[in-house]
């Protein structure tokens, strides 16, 4: 099971007057590092549109906020997907400040699989053998 | 106990390429819900910060989303005062769109209170008295 | 020739470490400003894409700041459509604190009219006549 | 003089409706250009805020948009110091496509110094000698 880390840094517009980044710029962290994963895993979102119809919005969302994140962090997404099932993912991230192990943010977030019809759909069984060696469900086994 | 209700449109830069509202949008739409919330209840946020030096940084987040939110529908947004404990809160939160009862989203913030210095603080008596009214805990009395 | 005048609230994640809203989102006010006048004119941005094909992406921005909005600061966008050509328009805009004639900022836009083609195209006659009434070059009439 | 090449990705909460990058990301990306050109001039801004209480609003900008910027697009932000005034400064930005020539867009930023108290002030001379290399006004001597 992979975690694949995908580095950003705290952008000015996204920190607050408390000169923190606003909480909610960790959504954008986390579809930037489930992005990165997708591509890993060889099957780009964009690609996934455009090409199958397949589209995975956010059905539950969940942060817990540790510690600050402060203008100009380089930061660490870690993303691993956590749950594979028939229609629908789960990945989980943490966040922390480059070479540093202390956890600034942990998350996760749930996705239905749709067609381009707004329907439920099955995962296509292409699509999971690509993401299978990236599940965490694979480790049990 | 009164929920307080916010309005807002969907703005263009909020939706994405499936014209629907981005789902790091709804953290925001909470915020302004809580601003107003705590307008009404006399102790604007601004306020608080600048003359008391108490800050109500989020420590944790949920959202569950029912139902997509387009490109310039008129949103309500309910928020409630769901928990006043001695040094955190906790606000719910229920999105519809206006005029029809359906579910948008719903979820939830925690804050702890914190002091100029970062430090956790309990909330001052002054405050409490200010956000009781709206405090669903005060319901079940 | 009508200015159009919207109002916003600053919200929390507009300001940044300076306490005062972020450059990058004027553009932003200037949008929910337009948007409210096309609405007005009876020709909302949604309908002409959804119906007619029809978009109006912006080929040029320029933005002059005079003094910082602050969070929670209501303000006033008003809107003119300040040129109607054949297959463009052009937008000005002026920022004030509401209850108060201080220039915040002030700018324009210029969008070019494009099918869903991607191709330059003339704006439609029925259309014409709905900005007309808001265009300032009608003023000279 | 030197353009510095700031690399970026369009993530999915800036593309629209129209599949492409929002006009109002433009002015964070060109943020991201400068903040780096500051840096490597080794005057980062963070440093400069919090040490020499030296800040530099933006007073004016302008975009040109040439040509879409699409989801998951890599993109490269060419930024250079254009003028280095006593109390000013203007920055030039181009935005192509990774390895590809073509202007997608190109603008300008005019920020003015200010100190902590938010009155102009002249640039620092140590700050002028770690920009001057990065001037494009140095060239022509």
């Amino acid at each position: 099971v992979s975690e694949v880390i995908t580095t950003t840094r705290v952008r000015y517009p996204e920190v607050d007057r408390m000169s923190v980044a606003h909480h909610a710029v960790y959504p954008v962290w986390f579809e930037m590092g489930r992005t990165e994963l997708m591509r890993e895993a060889g099957a780009p979102y964009g690609e996934l549109e455009d090409e199958q119809g397949l589209l995975f919005p956010v059905v539950e969302l969940g942060v817990r906020f540790r510690a600050p994140a402060r203008y100009d962090d380089e930061l660490e997404i870690g993303t691993r997907l956590a749950e594979l099932a028939g229609a629908h993912v789960r990945f989980h991230y943490r966040i922390v400040r480059r070479g540093s192990p202390a956890l600034l943010a942990e998350g996760f977030t749930v996705h239905g699989a749709v067609g381009g019809n707004g329907r439920p759909r099955r995962i296509p069984v292409a699509l999971r053998e690509r993401l299978e060696p990236f599940s965490a469900s694979e480790e049990v086994r």
